[in-house]
């Protein structure tokens, strides 16, 4: 009995900034090792000096991005502040393919394309809320010594960001980071379970009623 | 801000004999205390020795049983060799509103007219598989020191209790109790969550997005 991999699920987890995302998403990948691969956006913006060039992101010009843009290369992109952002779609094909799971942490907006994109692959999406505003605005006051307009700026677009909520399968609110790390690894494995209902487990439960 | 209560979910659990749904229920049972209610079945049968009225079973008579199904009292009721079994609605309804998760420890038949009877709460069905007849079999014969006809009789049943796999949100290997408990335990971390996003997330990302 040759038994079909099931194809990597895709994993959006969006939130505000400030909200815990990173690391949460930075425990994840812990935990699962092999089994989850992160997804790597090209930008157009200047690396940081604490950023590696194919794990934050690939480092590309505007000529290079336009291109894999006409190429379709792309399966969701945008343009935040003149600069463009976008995930190339062929090293994520090839983890699904491979029965990799796939992170992308990403906006509402890049969800959105996600989602229509995808074709036959099982998209799940995860939202993730500060529990108050007030909260919210001190993690962002504290984690950097950013000026008073910019965490005025996050502010409003985390106010934007928070009202797509709506559009995600599961959201959770980061009160308590280990308790919200317990509820989103519990999620990812109850949709590998759901997910493995068409693969193995539907091989076995043939082969257990044959006969 | 009142936050409503959301309703509980009805977490129906099949298998046929000898999977280890019992094990898994009594462990779901222990890690979840109050947060979590078996219901309990009425039956027409003779109680065992070691049974305990109304932790058991509601142990009644032909004639209570038939005016409980005729006063429209059971989410589910079924007939096996003789005996009546059914699940009285009112005690199940009282947790739902309470906020109270309830688990079915019911056959295929039972979660089938539960799915349809539920209206609108939210139903979440799992099925437990064996990882071969030879292992469920294995586990007949050593459990207890039943005849060969009995444990003939009860793998023809497995075979027509796993025939219903598919109807299932959810299917599980019991390969490994340990890991098959972690895996069902997620399940239900995983769908309370998605259950909270239309009472109390809802509020809470209503009053983020205020002002």
């Amino acid at each position: 009995m040759t038994v079909k991999t099931r194809p990597g699920l895709l994993l959006i987890i969006s939130s505000p900034s400030g909200a815990g995302k990173s690391t949460l998403c930075s425990h994840l990948r812990r935990e699962e090792g092999d089994r989850l691969w992160t997804s790597v956006s090209a930008t157009t913006r200047e690396r940081r000096k604490n950023e590696v060039e194919g794990q934050d992101y690939y480092f590309v010009s505007h000529d290079k991005f336009q291109r894999m843009q006409k190429g379709g290369e792309f399966l969701e992109h945008a343009e935040v502040f003149g600069n463009f952002y976008g995930t190339p779609g062929e090293p994520v094909e090839k983890r699904l393919n491979a029965g990799i799971d796939v992170l992308f942490d990403i906006d509402w907006q890049g969800a959105q394309q996600i989602r229509s994109n995808a074709e036959d692959a099982r998209v799940i999406s995860i939202f993730i809320l500060p529990p108050s505003m007030a909260a919210l605005e001190h993690r962002l006051r504290h984690r950097a010594q950013d000026s008073e307009e910019t965490v005025q700026f996050r502010m409003s677009r985390a106010h934007e960001e928070i009202s797509h909520w709506e559009d995600y399968d599961y959201v959770l609110v980061n009160d308590d980071l280990d308790a919200c790390f317990k509820r989103l690894h519990a999620i990812l494995t109850a949709e590998r379970v759901r997910a493995e209902k068409e693969y193995a487990i539907k091989d076995l439960a043939i082969s257990l009623i044959k006969k």
